[in-house]
């Protein structure tokens, strides 16, 4: 089985094999090691149209990983490897003896550290055994080493036709080819599923698929991560276009099993469900149940969360599976918590696909439904493993509800400074669907959000914190109370009148000048947004709205409590609001005795 | 104001008072120092009769603290000092100058100093000012100084007797010390009822208040206080007697702020409800509500938990108002849940009134209440911030409901090993009420599952940790699902009957002899508990029985996992146990067909 090899500088031979790791341990390997001097290297000098880091082909024996992968690195001006080859090469002995003398686990080891030392160097395409990236380490390895992953994948058919005379290959001894390929495709699949990219092949010619693993390396824009530093409870919020179809391979990692419910609104399981199951399907997740409830804030009830856990529960949810949000706050907010009472707590996915989920409520851990007395004053702290942002899914909602979205954007420009700029510029194009504006807008409001939250988990700070992602709550959430939660004022819509309200009582106070309350309210005005409660076509008391402001969450000892601004990047809570103020400022904004 | 004495040593000066913290810092005040020469102290040597701590005399202006004081240091032949003397002393004025002058604040900085200096030497009685104890940095002073504190309680007409003739007091200056004094009783009272113990001082002569005095600081037992090692969740489990009427005193130091909700079921309430509210509003304690719930496990339902939820947001409770449990397992756990969840999370304090809640279930945090799908599906992981688990309301429990918290008892007996010799030589005298008996098992059950749970809070152990306190609860849990929870299989019985079915199946896996089972359900048995499955009137389906196993919250990817017994103090999880082997001990023990 060795192949014949034209080699000009040393080869790895068997003890490198087994112990390359130890070598690459003092340092990387250099343009000059061994596995440089291969005489099909092309010249130190890459073309500028080359990958800045290695490409690394999975997928099943047959789907043509050498043959499109040597086309490729000659494409990119790249050096290629098979791992397989270089393997037997250091082992001095077909892959069939070493597993035959040294058993699977002894290989998988050494395959491991031969793949790490050939990603270790500079850029190369890379093909690897069919067994590879199956084995989790050996996974984990070709993961951190930061080269982009293709998976070639075909279907039965074709992996038969490509392997027809090679039946004498030791897999196929005494049995159906048919058989043992279904086989290893169910079993592998799941985590081939993980790759950065997913490339389907065909019958077509070799190089007309290589064109197309190409351009898809070419146009490859990996999502953006940003970290939520939480310690043992960090995750990554993974921001992008084309996440849902992925979505098994981007929450394997860093879930217990492969075993999820989906829990999702009607109205979004319609239009989203069908890509996020094929995500999930495809990574092998077996998906117990989903769980549609009906849109609105309405599902936001006790009720409803006692009957998606009943559903939970009885499809068999175990503390290994994980709950997994498709759909906006609401959704997001009730299989949060449910996600953190089912047997005390199992492992919980947003995968948020509205603006206001992606730039808010899916980041932070904080999950609950309504009472009677007022809204979220039931539920838990219950950080995701992981957020699933598909950029995607903004280009189908409402344009009200992406304007409602908006407001929460807007908030976190008043939070961070900066942002707030940007609002004022690119504001209008987000809330009119320009995608790189909104994906600017998630980003941007996650990273915000991710610092105030990791600074303040459990909104525990004395002064500040994570109160101040209350900017424009207080009066907001009491507007959304006394409308009742019907659909007719969106929560965006009572924030963004709430960030006006909240701008000019810190103007009246004489914390900032009336220049911001005049700005605030002509920004969110020109993005579509009511910005006054004159706005609205519903009246609202005063009375009631005090009423309701004496019962938030913020509030100390009977004390209201208002996040107030002094300017963009400069906000600040205070107890310090006279009801007189806040009584003579909801009257002359429109609210009425 | 200032009274001459004679000092036969340098007396503390204005930069002692002012200073003394300094120089205590250095080290301890021998007994040669400035504070043990006056004339007035006894001998080096103490009359063994003498405490071996400081006792602390607090209380309002009149309550005799000085008088009661010098008495009860010569009957214990301990020095007296009066903390407002030596503060005049150190001063070189009166105290009405120095607030005068420097202002209260000041004064109080002095006067904790003074206080911490006098209690850092050997024993004596204290005096102190009216306003020291108030002080929460002075009482905390006290309190870690290890002396035993008394409040001497006066009633309002008795304190105005004493005061007559003292109206030219600058406190009482153009004021009706009648109004007063009873604005100082309600300020001061809630902090006077952190003391350890209360003396109700009447007119009779200062002899006989002394002798009352001596009588309760010589028959103090201070409850026990076992620590639960979580970290910034670390709370104290306290023990003993006469719980409820400090239950303010005791839990206030841990809590946020005086003001809580009570949850309990009807018929505990009729019972100690009115001690424990009593034990609250001494200490000053806003009780926001009274809610109970009907008794049996019933309560621990969602809609129940939905309505206590509306009942506390109804009544006003914010982020730090507490929650406090009063009764057995089920209002602890439904309590607790709700404490867990109402704005995502408020503080809690368990009071368990059952054996059953005071060896198990109110230490270690897991709440939570019962689905369709099974038992405790939906809860949290929620900590109390103290436990007061009183030993008398043990003495009014039905037989039967001791009986079956000490399945629990027995349980941690086999678990920990010494404790099972104990409960076979005393465990019957427990389940005969004797209250020796039933502090040690509540003691040394706390002090297991305190190690427990301070090593494994969230049952994250791959083997062992916290799910070790399952042992005969697969069983239990699944014969209290098939009774229905209708009060005919109490939760203890179906414990005891699942230690039995545990040793039994351990026997017959081969990791013990048949010496355990045997002794195990002897040992049940002669406690009153059923510890068969043949010994219930009921009868059980293996079917049913093997169903509800399958649903165990400790079963991992489908597969199930038991607690299995070597021996007392050698247990261990498993998931190989072979699904026949339980089957066939099911038929052999009674289940049918």
């Amino acid at each position: 089985m060795l192949k014949n090899r034209d080699i000009s500088g040393p080869e790895i031979r068997w003890d490198d094999f087994i112990r390359t790791d130890i070598a690459l341990a003092s340092g990387p390997v250099s343009r000059n090691s061994a596995l440089d001097l291969h005489d099909e290297d092309p010249p130190n000098v890459l073309p500028p149209s080359a990958p800045q880091r290695a490409v690394v082909l999975v997928g099943m024996p047959g789907a043509g990983k050498t043959a499109i992968g040597r086309r490729l690195a000659a494409r990119f001006g790249l050096p290629f490897r098979d791992a397989d080859t270089e393997i037997e090469s250091a082992a001095g002995m077909p892959i069939t003896e070493i597993f035959a003398r040294y058993g699977e686990s002894h290989f998988r080891a050494g395959e491991r550290r031969v793949i790490t030392r050939l990603l270790a160097g500079p850029p190369l395409v890379l093909a690897t055994g069919g067994g590879a990236f199956a084995d989790p380490a050996t996974r984990a390895a070709i993961k951190s080493s930061g080269a982009v992953t293709v998976w070639l994948k075909c279907e039965l058919p074709t992996l038969l036709r490509r392997v027809a005379g090679r039946e004498h290959r030791p897999m196929f001894l005494n049995a159906d080819p048919a058989v043992v390929l279904q086989r290893l495709m169910t079993t592998r699949h799941p985590f081939y599923a993980e790759a950065d990219l997913t490339v389907t092949c065909t019958d077509e010619s070799p190089e007309v698929t290589t064109r197309r693993v190409q351009d898809a390396v070419e146009g490859a824009k990996p999502p953006q991560r940003l970290p939520v530093g939480l310690g043992d409870r960090a995750y990554d919020v993974v921001i992008g276009p084309g996440l849902l179809a992925r979505a098994g391979g981007l929450i394997a990692p860093v879930l217990p099993a492969r075993r999820v419910v989906v829990v999702s609104d009607a109205s979004v399981a319609a239009i989203h469900l069908p890509a996020l199951r094929a995500g999930l399907e495809v990574a092998g997740f077996h998906v117990l149940a989903e769980i549609a409830v009906p849109p609105g804030e309405g599902s936001k009830a006790f009720e409803r969360l006692q009957d998606v856990l009943e559903q939970m529960l009885g499809a068999g949810l175990d503390r290994r599976t994980a709950v997994v949000a498709l759909g906006g706050g609401v959704v997001g907010d009730l299989a949060g918590f449910a996600a953190a009472v089912a047997m005390r707590g199992v492992p919980f996915v947003q995968v948020p696909t509205t603006l206001l989920a992606q730039v808010d409520s899916s980041v932070g851990g904080k999950t609950g439904v309504n009472l009677r007395a007022g809204k979220n004053l039931a539920g838990a702290f219950h950080q995701p493993r992981i957020v699933l942002a598909d950029t995607d899914t903004l280009a189908t909602l409402p344009a009200r509800e992406l304007r409602a979205g908006y407001a929460e954007v807007a908030k976190h420009g008043l939070l961070q400074g900066p942002l707030w700029d940007w609002c004022e510029t690119h504001g209008a194009a987000a809330v009119a669907g320009d995608i790189g504006a909104l994906t600017h807008a998630v980003l941007e409001s996650c990273r915000l959000k991710a610092a105030v939250v990791a600074a303040d988990e459990r909104e525990e700070s004395v002064e500040g914190g994570r109160a101040l992602l209350n900017l424009g709550h207080t009066f907001g959430h009491a507007l959304e109370a006394e409308a009742g939660f019907d659909g007719t004022l969106l929560h965006g819509e009572a924030v963004a009148i709430g960030l006006g309200l909240a701008a000019s009582i810190s103007a009246r106070l004489g914390h900032c000048s009336q220049e911001w309350p005049s700005r605030v309210i002509a920004h969110l005005t020109a993005c579509g947004l009511p910005a006054r409660i004159g706005d609205l076509d519903r009246r609202f008391t005063v009375e009631a709205l005090m009423g309701r402001m004496a019962k938030d969450k913020k509030n100390r000892d009977g004390r209201m409590r208002f996040v107030l601004l002094r300017g963009p990047g400069d906000v600040f809570t205070s107890a310090d609001v006279p009801a007189e103020a806040v009584t003579a400022l909801l009257w002359d904004e429109g609210a009425v005795g």
